[in-house]
């Protein structure tokens, strides 16, 4: 594998605001082992429903903008740095097809922190079980996982690397049901502060990125979106090129043959007022046994492949030193 | 700055445990926007105590020792990457020196996750307001913080970016009390994985860092404390060399004063064994006004170049090619 040159790895917090809390016990308590009792009052000041965003940025990119990587429901930005069998991801495989690539963390989740509740979050968080896990990300059939792997029942020819699914649920991280415009607002001041970009979203993540497509076409300069769920009911804005990737085994999983239909719905609207909705339907390619991670399957590199060559085609290349001196 | 190149980058979750929550009740909610309600269903298996790392490794690193990057109580990783001015931290400034660099959420943290109380974390969360950050980090006095930035009062001389002071408090994240065992097991899985290396902790991460170096003294080559608190009552072993770091402000901080004391009584303990056992007064060096945060600092460069400089004693480094050959 060649090395790849980074001008700048920084990190980012973004968006946010300010809330007060009050009226909470004060304690005396050891926080920090063998150091004695101290005062601990947590009545103050916090920041809510900021972004984090780590940004790799190369000596020599080929495109003049950034591929934003934007992850699913209870996960975050680590999905796109690794696949559970340890190989690299598409942060990795991205940055060698000459992208700048920028990973975040949205609200509530992973870096980005999360606030007290009830005080400052309404409602308790959703946790997602490996049992749970197995079936949406269609990897087997409901009632499939087994804590005992040789039990699990998996979807013939499957891409996901089973054997790493325990591994794999260590990311799961809680989330929130009903913060959907916390998270778009966040997003949209990462937007600002990027400037054009192109946006790879996966599930949720493929949503807030249709969603953010119609809020900010200025800024996001072509969307794919991998399996999204929760799109705009109505296309007002068509500009902002699309491409969807859709894995395997819908036909097993009631639920995101509805999820799809939803989506598609949004694509027929896209290319009904002009715009360019294209799909990769993975299995109508011959690519069969995906899962609702792509990113994270056996054949991750490829599909990488395919997503970067579609953007390539929607983003002007940076010209070359030489081309800038002839002209 | 010149380019860095790299030879991968990957992220793994290691450590953890199965635990298995059931009695929850089963309800039917709208989980993706738009898409209509679907069974909820929270019983099943979790893995709780699982530590996240990224691997940033160089395509020509100096040394054969990677540096562990172990951060604060209440912070993650990303306090490494960049300063709240906006630099780049000390995960850029140690893979500049030649060091390939490792930066961890411990469990509970940021990327790690955290799990589901009280079915399995027994207690409810800690979180740090504003307020006590600005007095507990030595930026100024206890109720020394305001909202209105021109109203804060800050400590002479002060290194910390105070006119970021807001941004920085969005990295803060909620933490338990009472968690050093799953954190001290989940780190010294990563040691186990990473084999021999030099490690530098922060705050609770340096405490950490002292207890592993107790434990495993064959994986833990050099530790660097900065500001160290949780340290070991005693000093068992004296073979691994110790750095510790201490800012400014001591004198204005009754809790500081006492948690510095403790780490210094187990310096000496370490020193009347044999150990090699440093202190980085910078104050005594005549690099004042630094807060609990010197990687954050305005001077943050400057702390890491000498932070690296004593790792590099502690290490042989690689064989260039042209020696190996010569032998």
């Amino acid at each position: 594998m060649p090395p790849i040159a980074l001008q700048s790895i920084k990190s980012r917090y973004l968006g946010g605001h300010d809330r007060v809390v009050t009226g909470l016990e004060v304690c005396e308590r050891e926080v920090a082992a063998g150091g004695g009792p101290r005062r601990l009052d947590m009545n103050g000041t916090y920041s809510v429903g900021q972004i984090y965003v780590t940004e790799y940025r190369l000596a020599a990119p080929r495109y003049p903008w950034p591929v934003l990587l934007w992850h699913g429901g209870g996960m975050t930005g680590a999905q796109w740095e690794s696949t559970p069998d340890g190989r690299t991801g598409w942060l990795w495989r991205l940055l060698q097809a000459g992208f700048d690539v920028f990973v975040s963390d949205a609200p509530e989740r992973g870096r980005a922190s999360w606030a007290m509740a009830p005080q400052l979050y309404a409602e308790p968080p959703v946790f997602r079980a490996k049992e749970e896990a197995w079936e949406v990300f269609r990897i087997g059939p409901a009632g499939g996982y087994h804590a005992d792997a040789a039990r699990c029942r998996v979807f013939g020819g499957q891409q996901f690397p089973v054997q790493h699914f325990d591994g794999f649920a260590r990311q799961f991280v809680p989330r929130w049901l009903g913060h959907e415009a916390m998270a778009m607002r966040a997003y949209q001041v990462l937007l600002e502060h990027t400037g054009p970009c192109l946006v790879v979203g996966h599930s949720q993540g493929g949503g807030y990125a249709t969603q953010l497509a119609q809020q900010c076409p200025g800024l996001v300069r072509a969307v794919v979106a991998i399996e999204p769920t929760g799109v705009p009911a109505d296309c007002l804005l068509a500009g902002v090129p699309h491409l969807a990737v859709w894995g395997d085994h819908f036909d097993q999983s009631p639920l995101w043959t509805r999820y799809r239909q939803q989506a598609e719905h949004y694509w027929q609207q896209l290319a009904r007022r002009g715009g360019q909705a294209r799909t990769l339907d993975l299995p109508a390619q011959q690519i069969r046994g995906n899962s609702h991670f792509c990113m994270a399957d056996h054949n991750s590199d490829d599909i990488a492949d395919l997503v970067s060559t579609w953007l390539a085609d929607q983003v002007p290349p940076i010209p070359s030193r030489h081309k800038e001196i002839a002209t």
